[in-house]
């Protein structure tokens, strides 16, 4: 159960609430990282929204509704991304899916960069149910990685010491393109980082160093 | 100028004040990391150092104050790490060196778990000094790593296209140990986490292999 499906709304269009709540829930994670959650008013929010607050109290009943629109809209385009992935790299040979999986996860993280650093800003502030959840997503997305690191050892394509290790690296390097966004968006694209950051893990784990020549 | 040296204090023993304030300091990222901020007053800082409040205000003027101890300290602890290793290193072979970079970093971080954590989640909501000063000494503590790394292509023991990035990957996986304890500390300790982590950079730079056999 998501923990939106007991926010009261006063419109009987659903796809009118969600398209709102869908801007609403973008434009508040990037007003919660800026300020922070708990000095953020709702006035606030409606300014970044574009809405007046009466208008805005037409799709969420109070600032707390609000946390929980940013954490499920975060949560599902994470799990919708990863799902995708899962069901396009099955079939694909190791080195390619691994550098496929790098690509859209960063992407991912770049598209929706304020998410990401709320979760490693706001995390500690949410209900124990709203905290749980991002933590299992983000335990999920490390273990999908594993699992694709697995497969190219089973095939000898890769060796690696500690899969685990790697795929927790793999993930939290790719947060970092949004959490220290103020060092590298100075210094790099996120395409360089992405191209970087791919040819690096793939020269400590390919058995076959001349497979990187493709990509 | 450090941040504090203007918080007032009713004792006239420099050294019992200094020892007194390191106490609260340490005390108060725990509290500030596990609560936020704007969540704790006083009060639960107090009980956390284990002093009454009225003896915690001979030491500090306001929350604020406390902030800023917890910010000097930190700083001044990460300040003195890296210099310390800058002195110690500047003779020592590369491979050696980024080996007891790595080491000396991230057991830094596993001491003071709770500040790194802190730099993480409350940076956004600090006075703009002093969320420079936090991320000046980020951005120094990269430049120093990427030096080193530097050092090690010049002399033709590493081969590294982008120095930056890679010292950027070391000192972030670095604070991954600190931000990401909930998952890492279920997984291995902090000596497995040193080792892997420096073996897996090592086998991506080191232009001759064998010389990882040493570590």
């Amino acid at each position: 159960m998501q923990l939106t499906d007991d926010i009261r709304s006063s419109s009987s269009d659903p796809e009118l609430v969600a398209s709102r709540r869908e801007h609403i829930a973008r434009c508040a994670t990037h007003v919660f990282v800026k300020k922070g959650y708990d000095r953020t008013n709702v006035d606030e929010i409606a300014d970044a929204c574009g809405m007046s607050k009466g208008n805005l109290y037409n799709y969420v009943g109070s600032k707390e509704d609000i946390l929980y629109l940013v954490i499920d809209r975060g949560l599902t385009n994470l799990t919708k991304t990863i799902e995708d992935l899962c069901d396009r790299l099955s079939n694909v040979a190791p080195a390619d899916a691994l550098r496929e999986f790098i690509k859209t996860l960063y992407r991912g993280v770049g598209e929706d960069a304020d998410f990401t650093l709320f979760t490693y800003q706001e995390t500690k502030n949410l209900s124990p149910t709203a905290r749980q959840r991002i933590l299992d997503a983000a335990s999920r997305d490390v273990a999908v990685c594993e699992e694709l690191l697995r497969r190219g050892v089973e095939s000898g394509e890769f060796k690696i010491n500690n899969p685990m290790l790697l795929a927790h690296n793999i993930i939290t390097l790719g947060h970092m393109w949004a959490v220290r966004r103020w060092f590298l968006g100075k210094r790099c694209t996120l395409e360089e980082y992405i191209r970087e950051q791919t040819e690096s893990i793939l020269k400590t784990i390919l058995v076959d160093e001349r497979t990187t020549i493709e990509s």
